[in-house]
């Protein structure tokens, strides 16, 4: 199943932003729902004051349930491809908590009068594959009529209470571990507008399709962890720290990157959401003044990114040895420092520490 | 908040299709589906194989998790009534199991560029009104920019093992309940064509803002449980037939029915899941043999529909007198008898028993 099939249908092309990058707004999102009443019962240990977080409900006998849902339009072209995507991108979450996925429900806007509904079935057999390939099993689901087409999934995971990973845990003198490439929101802007290498596709396909499963972890402990999605790494970064109440320094050369990301931010193929999370990070974040093509890095959203992980200093080799089989562009790209005025200070770890 | 309001946008009027009308059709959604090569848990007690249903799993303590999602676009003008009526829908589903609803994550679609943002505050004021009194909280979600408006929610509920009403369980000799009245299907098509009078459109607002919650009925036992959206009161009475492999005898002329609901079926305003839930049903029932308009009253599509009850018929007086205060309209519609070659015989009781 490749991306560039002579396929009669691009999914790419039926769209006008594909994955994470069709997200609305952070900023603009936060400030007209900061408002709301919500209601917080005891039980709900992580829940929201946004629309974009993962939940956790205390079962009361050891065990937290962890809740999350993501959806989006196409961001590849091969139906397949794109399920599979389109799971493991919501699977993430459970993953970012320590957690192991239990159900997941299909989310699905189907634009019936565009697409044969036969592509329903490669569509739906990616996303299984990587739903039974988490050990989940797909319990349900929705689906409507919708000029595009939109695909996700609303996942639920279990974690024993102990072994529950927080984004609020980060320490001072931790490592910050980043498990997968960034590029994702700019190579998939090129491919829709057939500016991409073939090889740079697939090496973001394979990259988007692999699950943030990191199996077990003996003797390593992880003080907090977040997926690096829509908003980008300094956005997640900086959610991450200010959870923590902590700084990070990340050394922007030592960051995975995509092949062709870099040059595809260099030709300045940009989305929106690029811009938007410039706007939510630049009062906690040094990255508006980060040099070009690095500072739309530091802001590409990233749809199914990696974990970034915050684990004490002294085992983050042994953790980057347990990745290494599985995460093989893993990387220690910083550390967590005691709470200074910006709460992610990117540095370029070739002129300056 | 009328929807009648002199408001410069009216929300049905920027959609194709309003509420559960929206879903695509049942029939074609499952021919496609069935070669899906499903992973079965043995902690997965009530799965799907389509994708439209409720989800249990068994927690392993004596409590089962029950998890359903549903979303779709306006089925009314007011943003508060349409998030309202959006939550109580999506929590109709735990209801129908018997369980007790504990989370709701947002399923968001938003046109930005045509609605002003400040409408997510009073949408979600509607949903958050039926979600707290639901007893539920609101955990998380998910947003994106979409054409359409698109809302919903992706619920868990939790229900003691021995208390879950499954859609299996309906004995012969059963009397069934419907707690609500019909006809919401056509009477969002007449709104949406500004041939629905004002005091037929707030009926059916009130009524699909009704949460599905029973309250404590003690001393009853119900056997089996369904909620009516949007395959209809004729497909989803068939599939609680078939699952408790039953046949169901419903009088048509005991059925409690929406105010303007038979005149605008009268004047056959109908909209494509008329036709569509009519084919689905077509084999195991004689829905198409009932006289117009009756016929569309059987297979109209519901939005926040009641719940269809099986209770053994000594138990049906007192069911109905608990019912008497929350839900007035609630009627006994027809009886439980041992399979016959259909699954549901729509019959005149005043001619015919």
């Amino acid at each position: 199943m490749s991306v560039m099939d002579s396929a009669p249908i691009r999914l790419t092309q039926m769209v006008k932003k594909g994955g994470c990058a069709a997200k609305l707004p952070a900023a603009t999102l936060r400030q007209t729902l900061k408002d709301l009443r919500l209601n917080r019962p005891s039980q709900l240990l992580v829940g929201s004051q946004s629309l974009d977080d993962a939940a956790v409900w205390d079962l009361g006998n050891g065990t937290w349930l962890v809740q999350t849902l993501d959806f989006f339009t196409p961001i590849v072209d091969d139906p397949f491809d794109f399920g599979a995507i389109a799971a493991a991108n919501a699977l993430s979450d459970i993953y970012a908590m320590g957690a192991t996925p239990i159900t997941a429900m299909t989310i699905l806007g189907f634009p019936a009068a565009q697409l044969d509904m036969a592509l329903l079935k490669p569509l739906m057999d990616g996303a299984l594959d990587r739903i039974h390939a988490s050990g989940a099993c797909l319990a349900g689901g929705h689906s409507i009529e919708n000029d595009a087409l939109i695909l996700g999934f609303s996942v639920t995971g279990i974690v024993p209470e102990h072994r529950a990973w927080l984004n609020s845990g980060a320490r001072p003198g931790d490592h910050l571990i980043l498990t997968k490439p960034l590029g994702t929101g700019t190579l998939a802007s090129a491919l829709k507008l057939n500016q991409a290498q073939e090889h740079w596709v697939q090496g973001a396909i394979q990259s988007m399709k692999t699950l943030n499963d990191l199996g077990p972890l003996p003797d390593v402990k992880v003080n907090a962890s977040t997926d690096i999605t829509g908003f980008s790494l300094a956005g997640h970064a900086m959610q991450m720290a200010q959870a923590s109440e902590v700084s990070f320094h990340i050394d922007a050369h030592r960051l995975p990157v995509l092949q062709g990301a870099m040059s595809c931010l260099e030709d300045k193929i940009l989305n929106r959401a690029h811009h938007t999370n410039l706007a939510y990070v630049q009062d906690a974040t040094n990255a508006n003044e980060t040099p070009e093509p690095l500072k739309w890095l530091l802001t590409d959203p990233q749809t199914s990114g990696g974990l970034l992980l915050s684990v004490p200093g002294a085992q983050s080799t042994k953790l980057m040895s347990l990745l290494a089989t599985g995460f093989s562009e893993a990387r220690v790209i910083g550390e967590v420092k005691d709470k200074e005025s910006l709460s992610v200070r990117f540095y370029d770890g070739k002129t300056q520490v």
